[in-house]
């Protein structure tokens, strides 16, 4: 039982053996993805500064950060304390600060990290500057641009507004430069729309810095990204860094909208035929909501992934075979309306692989990754996952 | 900072000091639904064995068992050793179990806990009987009974079934009885409704046990329950025990299909203000998907609650105020389309408080319950909460 996992297992465990539902992580998929992105970033010139919210993990973190000191973007503050914790010294609070919020982080610029916050208020700057003053430490800070309209930030061409948060900040803070997340390139499918939300993206960014520059601020951080743009992005001119998390494992969504295929997907859930409804053509297993999560991020997309898609124990996909429903520990697995596909035979005590939806959701559910290779059915690893905040 | 939660705060902490997001409990609501349901099922003079899944929490589950031995429902086997590590010794699993988990299982029994587990096929009574003859420990199980096609279970008039499931049993293990679950009641929806699930799901499975009895197995345990059916049912003849676990906190779902009022929902998740949209008419506080689920479960409802209900800080709803859409740590709050109602005025760092949508699933997005009393802004107790299998 692996109930406190251990980073290297001494005995290692088969599919058949680790207690289920529990996630996988094909570590021969991930890093394909991540040399993937590394590689169009390079040839694009710009750093890739990976968000490490999807894998909360300090193990999957080395893996995917250009050094061991980062730099890395995070989501939260726990995040930023666990990765500081190991080493990393260059990162991005993404998410807008809150004075509250402040001490934390100024606890952690005192240990040595270089820790930028994201803003996109007057009240924030001047929250930000007063604790710089206060302390004698200048907190730098990116100003989030609203380049889709998906949710925070400054609109880009709103050249008076930038300019008053970016004196605000720097009557104690420092402006670090802009930030901006195509989180509508989520909804885009397709190469065409996909290019478009990157080129959105990046002119949206550039601009805001263009404004802020020609008020006198030096702004050199030109910060773009997610996952969808940073691999349909044609050029990368003015942007000095592209932020991406999900990149790492892929998911459904991902390839309902066309950024990978499903066998690029690294994350899956192992689980544990519980049950047969014959009449009804359901099968269950012992991976519901609880192990997947609630995300439905599939349900408004030409494919309906329901709560995943069913693979064998090797992650083959059975083809039109789905997670249909879930209860808390109960997931109930079905063909996909409309198909020619029979329901395979799978005894009471089968294994599957259950593709997520989202892997950022599904990955919370789960404390550890149980990490093997393809085509293997061996587990060579457990890295442990955090959650909180 | 409440990085590691310790169960008594040594140093009362102000809901305006806590860290956020987090999960709030309000004592004082909690002691008053579960007193609610216990009083009903005393005066229908049956068991409660509460549902230990929505709680996972040492603490909580203390204040809920008639005593601290139980009795009790678990939906996982880390639930079960998490519970019999702190005395619980009468346990249902009420997941079907798979062959894999079966020495857990023996395991738990061998240090005194009276686990029952549960099926519905003969296949898994024979991995049940075959294990009990082979370590001399009759296994007890009881067999799920289909009562509305929602998930697992022998169809209720199905004697064949039941009792080829009931002879393969107690081959070595041991028939305890039957349970069931009326997982429609909640889509149900009013008074009518819900008396009537009540009704269905107790005669099925006092059908069920009639056929086995007259077959002449004695089946003791007649085991019913939902938080919905729990608090509808009118009478409960033939039915042993009712197992139910949303209604020690309650949420939106329930307080949409009429079992409890928005006041009586005792769980909520405290959140700061971040930003803004005036345009839009946004207000984007801390509290995304992360910190309430992605659970959409009142979004076929009449009311679509969205993430959450929005309140102030003293948990009074704003009314019309709603969490309309979250990100991974950004939430956005909204008014409901259609109303006359006005965006209230909060700034940034304001603290609000949001009511969830379903107790089970924003429970398991969070490490810990900050306990506190209505109407006080102090917090009392943290009570740690586990996840995982």
């Amino acid at each position: 039982m692996l109930d406190d996992p251990m980073r290297n297992l001494s005995q290692a465990l088969g599919l058949m053996d680790v207690g289920t539902p529990c996630l996988l992580l094909d570590r021969d998929r991930m890093d394909r993805n991540v040399r993937r992105l590394r590689q169009r970033l390079d040839r694009l010139g710009v750093t890739l500064r990976p968000h490490l919210k999807t894998a909360k993990s300090v193990d999957a973190a080395q893996q995917v950060m250009m050094s061991p000191s980062g730099p890395a973007t995070v989501s939260t503050l726990k995040e930023a304390e666990q990765f500081a914790d190991a080493g990393v010294r260059d990162l991005i609070y993404a998410v807008g600060v809150s004075p509250d919020k402040i001490d934390r982080i100024l606890a952690l610029r005192a240990r040595g990290v270089d820790l930028a916050v994201t803003l996109d208020t007057v009240d924030q700057a001047r929250a930000v500057a007063e604790a710089s003053r206060r302390t004698g430490d200048p907190i730098p800070a990116l100003i989030e641009i609203d380049c889709d309209g998906h949710r925070s930030g400054v609109l880009p061409a709103d050249g008076a507004t930038l300019v008053r948060i970016a004196r605000s900040l720097e009557d104690g803070g420092r402006l670090r430069g802009v930030l901006t997340h195509a989180g509508a390139s989520y909804g885009a499918v397709g190469d065409d729309a996909l290019r478009h939300c990157a080129e959105v993206e990046r002119a949206s960014a550039v601009e805001a810095a263009t404004l802020l520059r020609e008020a006198g601020f030096a702004c050199p951080v030109v910060s773009v990204g997610s996952t969808p743009t940073a691999h349909f992005a044609e050029a990368l001119d003015g942007v000095t860094e592209v932020r991406a998390g999900v990149f790492v494992f892929f998911d459904l969504v991902m390839a309902g909208i066309g950024v990978c295929s499903i066998d690029e997907i690294a994350l899956s859930v192992l689980a544990t035929v519980i049950g047969h409804q014959p009449e009804k053509g359901w099968i269950l297993v012992d991976a519901g909501w609880m192990a997947m999560s609630r995300d439905r991020g599939t349900s408004k997309q030409r494919i309906d992934q329901g709560y995943g898609l069913v693979c064998d124990i090797n992650g083959k996909p059975f083809g039109d075979l789905i997670l249909s429903d879930a209860n808390q520990e109960h997931g109930i697995i079905a063909l996909r309306p409309g198909t020619d596909a029979r329901l395979p035979d799978l005894p009471i005590g089968t294994r599957v692989r259950i593709l997520p939806n989202h892997a950022c959701a599904t990955g919370a559910q789960h404390g550890a990754y149980h990490v093997m290779r393809s085509g293997s059915d061996k587990i060579e690893a457990v890295w442990p996952r955090f959650g909180g905040w």
